[in-house]
C-alpha cells in the first residue's frame, strides 16, 4: 500500500506559471500545492519528490497561472452610480453628482450594496487584493470579508460632516473601532483615509500619522490629482500639496498618495526622500480629464508606484486589465518612446509594487513558497490571446477579462470557470436594480 | 384563417434599440424585420400594424441592439504576430520585426490564415464592417468574403517589390483585378491601398488619383503618422506629407488618410478644404509612441474622423470597444477636459462616421428602414454594466467583448450567443498554433 507522504487543501496540475518574481522565473509545467491559504510547494510537476494528496484538485493543463491582481485604489460603493455624471471635470462631478447622491443614497444598506456589486466585477476580472476608500467603511468591510478577497479598508475621514460621521472629531474613532474589530483578521486589513488636501486640515494629516504610527498601520490619501486642487492648497498654504504634508511630517514610506497627477521638481524629491508609496490611476485621470502622473520619472527616481482603478464611478470599470493596458500605452505615448512602461514592468506594478506599497511585500504579489495562495488561472484559448509568442505581452495588451476562469485567494476559490463561488451574484444584481428602479436615482443628480 | 401580411427573412423582437441616428432616437421596446439583407421596418413592436411571419427569430428581450461596429483600419493578417517586438518604435517594428516576418511568412495561404484568425477577434468584439490593408489581399478577400462581414479590401502598394508583387508596375493591375472580381458583390469593397508618403512615389499617388476615379473607389493610405515620417518628406520635398500629397492633386472626398498624428495648421486646412476623411487608430499610434491625433481639433474644423484598430501586431487587439473607451478618454486627457469627446460622439465615430468616409452613408452605421441590417444585440446583465444608468456610456467605458451576444451583417447571422456561425473558430485556431510551432517565428524574427 502506498504511503501518502503530505496531505494538502489544494493543488493546482499543469498549466504554464507566471510566477513574476524578481527574476520572473516561469514553469512550464508545474504544480502547486497549497496548505492553510499558503503556496507550500511549487514548481515542475516532475520535480516534486514524493506522493500528495489534495482535498481538491484544479486541473490547469493549456492554462497560464499568475498572481491575483491587486488594484490598490478603489471606492467600492460607487458602483452604483456608474456612468452618472460621466464628461464632468472632477471637481464639478464631486460638487453635482458624486456628494449629493452620497448625500442622498450613502446609507449602510447601500455601502453594502455597492461594495457587493463593485466586488462581483472585481473577481471577474482577476482581482485578488483591493485597497478601499468609503463612508461606513465597516459595511464594506462586511461585504469584502464575505467575498474572500484580501481588502485594505478605511472610512473616509473629511474635515467637515460626511454622511457617516457627523461630527468629524469622530472620525479616529470610526476608525480605532475597524482597527480593533478586525485586529488579527487574516485578510481584511484596516488604514487610515483621508480624503485629500483640500478637504482635510492639517491637524487631521498630524493625527492620522501618529495613530497610523502607534496602530502599525498604513495611511493613504488622494493628493495632487488636478491643477485646481494644486492651486487651492498654493493659495491656503504657499506650499504644493506634497510639500504641505511634508512640512506636517505626514510623508514616509506608510504614506500612500493617490493619483500625484501634478508634481514640482520638488515635490518628487520629497516623494523620492521619504519613501512615499504613490499610486497611479491612468483611466480615471484621463476620465476626468485631470492629467498624467509621471510615471516612468518617479519609477526612475525609485519611488514605488502601484496602479489602482479608482471607482466605477470615474474610469467607468474595475477591471485591472484595463489600467495594465492603458498605463503601458498611456507613457509610451506621452514619451514618444514605445519602450517606456513594457509588459512585464506594468505586470509589477499591478502585483508585487503594489503588494510593497500596501506592506504585503513577502505575502502576496508573487508565487513562491510561503506565499499567500492568490493567484488567477487563464485560459487563453480564445481568438484574442492566440498565437500566444509572448504571454506577458498577451496578458497586457491583448487579454479579456472573460480569459480569466478561476480566482483563488488566500487558498481559497472564490471563481472557478467563470463561476463566483462566495457571493450570490443573480441576487446582488437584482438588488441592484431594484435599487435603481426605486430610488430613480438618475433623475434626482 | 388568420392572413399573413408581410414575410420576412428575420425578425429581432423585443429589446432596447439604440438607433444611433442622428437625433439618436431610441426604441424601448423595439421590433425590427429584415428582408434581403436589409431593415424593412423597425420601431416599437406595439405599433407594427398587421401581422408578419419570419423565418428566423432572434428574442432580444432584455437585451440592448445597436449598430454593429465598423473598423476603419486594419491589417488583417498581422494577427499572426500579435505580441512580437512589442515595446520597439515604429520605424524599428517595421523594419526588424514586421518587414522581415512578412518577408519569410507572407504567404497566400498565411494571408489567408492570419485573416481568418483576425476575423473571429472582430466577430467577437462586434464588428461588422472592416477596412484591411495587406499583401496577397486577394486571399484577405476570401476570408472575408466567407466570414460574411463587409470588408474594404486593397493590396497594399509601394514603390519597391513587395512579398506579393515582385514589380511595383504591377501594382494597380492586381487592383484591378480586384475591382473585376469583386464586381457587385454586396459585401466585399475592393479599394487602393498605397502604404506611405515615404514608401510610394508622386507617380503612384497620382496614378491612384486617376484609378480611383475611373473606377469610382476609395484611396487609402497611412499619412503623418510619426515624427520620422514627417520629417523624412520635409527633407525629400521641402513640404509636409500632407502638403506633398495636396501638391500631386491626391486629396480629395474619396481619400483616406490613416492616422494623422502630426499636423501643422496648414495640414489641417487642407484636409478640411479637401474634406479627406481621417481615420484615427488611438491604441496603435500609444503603443507605437507616435502621438495623438488631434481628434477635438479635427472634428471642430468639421473633418470627418473615424476610428479603426490598425493591426493586431500594434495594438494589440482588434476590438473596436477598447478603442471607443481609449479615443473618449485618451482626448480628455490631453485637453484637460473630460468634456471632449462625450460616449455618443466616439459611438458616432465607430458607426455613421467611419461608414461616411467609406462611402457607406444610407448603407450602415445607424439603424433605420433601408439600411443594410448589420447591428448587435448586447447583454447588460453582468456586473460590469450594471446599474444601467446611462446605455452610451455604460457601452463605451465598462463594455466588455464578452457582454456583445450576437452580430448580424446584413441580415445574416454571424454570431449567436457568442457562437460564431459563418466560421469553423476551433479549426482556425488550431491551424494558427499548428503554423506558429512549424515555423519557429519567434525564434527567427
Amino acid at each position: 500500500m502506498d504511503h501518502i507522504s503530505e496531505i494538502f487543501d489544494l493543488a493546482i496540475v499543469g498549466g504554464r506559471c507566471l510566477t513574476l518574481d524578481p527574476e520572473y522565473s516561469e514553469i512550464s509545467d508545474s504544480l502547486i500545492l497549497i496548505r492553510n491559504g499558503q503556496i507550500s510547494w511549487l514548481g515542475e510537476r516532475k520535480d516534486y519528490r514524493g506522493r500528495y494528496q489534495a482535498a481538491r484538485t484544479l486541473q490547469a493543463s493549456g492554462k497560464l497561472i499568475m498572481p491575483a491582481l491587486i488594484n490598490a485604489h478603489t471606492h467600492l460603493s460607487l458602483s452604483l452610480y456608474r456612468g452618472l455624471g460621466t464628461d464632468l471635470k472632477l471637481h464639478n462631478w464631486l460638487r453635482r453628482v458624486i456628494w449629493p447622491l452620497e448625500k442622498k443614497f450613502c446609507t449602510p444598506d447601500n455601502v453594502y450594496l455597492g461594495s457587493c456589486l463593485s466586488l462581483l466585477e472585481m473577481i471577474k476580472s482577476g482581482t485578488g487584493t483591493l485597497a478601499d476608500m468609503n463612508f461606513f467603511a465597516n459595511y464594506a468591510a462586511k461585504a469584502v470579508d464575505e467575498s474572500g478577497l484580501r481588502g485594505f479598508i478605511g472610512e473616509a475621514l473629511f474635515s467637515t460632516p460626511t454622511p457617516s460621521i457627523q461630527d468629524p472629531q469622530d472620525g479616529f474613532n470610526v476608525t480605532a473601532d475597524l482597527v480593533n474589530r478586525y485586529k488579527g483578521h487574516p485578510l481584511i486589513h484596516p488604514y487610515i483615509v483621508l480624503h485629500a488636501p483640500f478637504t482635510c486640515s492639517d491637524q487631521l494629516y498630524k493625527e492620522a500619522t501618529e495613530h497610523a504610527k502607534s496602530w502599525g498601520i498604513k495611511v493613504c490619501s488622494h493628493v495632487a490629482e488636478t491643477i485646481t486642487e494644486v492651486d487651492q492648497i498654493r493659495e491656503r498654504y504657499q506650499l504644493t500639496p506634497f510639500e504641505w504634508l511634508d512640512s506636517l511630517g505626514a510623508l514616509n514610506p506608510d504614506f500612500i498618495a493617490i493619483h500625484a497627477v501634478h508634481l514640482t521638481d520638488h515635490d518628487k524629491k520629497i516623494l523620492a526622500e521619504r519613501n512615499v508609496g504613490v499610486i497611479h490611476n491612468p483611466h480615471s485621470n484621463m476620465m476626468l480629464g485631470s492629467g498624467i502622473c509621471p510615471v516612468p520619472e518617479l519609477a526612475a527616481l525609485g519611488i514605488r508606484v502601484g496602479l489602482g482603478t479608482d471607482s466605477a464611478s470615474s474610469n467607468n470599470s474595475l477591471s485591472m486589465l484595463f489600467e495594465l493596458q492603458t498605463a503601458a500605452k498611456l507613457h509610451k505615448m506621452s514619451s514618444l518612446d514605445p519602450s517606456i512602461l513594457p509588459a512585464r514592468q506594468v505586470l509589477n506594478m499591478a502585483t508585487s509594487v503594489n503588494a510593497d506599497i500596501l506592506g504585503l511585500k513577502g505575502v502576496t504579489g508573487h508565487l513562491a513558497a510561503g506565499f499567500s495562495a492568490d493567484l488567477i488561472l487563464i485560459d487563453p484559448s480564445s481568438p484574442n490571446m492566440i498565437p500566444l509568442h509572448d504571454a506577458y505581452a498577451q496578458i497586457v495588451y491583448s487579454m479579456e477579462n472573460s480569459n480569466i476562469e478561476s480566482l483563488v485567494v488566500a487558498g481559497r476559490l472564490i471563481m472557478e470557470k467563470r463561476k463566483i463561488l462566495t457571493m450570490d451574484e443573480e441576487l446582488i444584481l437584482k438588488e441592484v436594480n431594484n435599487w435603481m428602479k426605486a430610488s430613480s436615482v438618475y433623475d434626482k443628480y
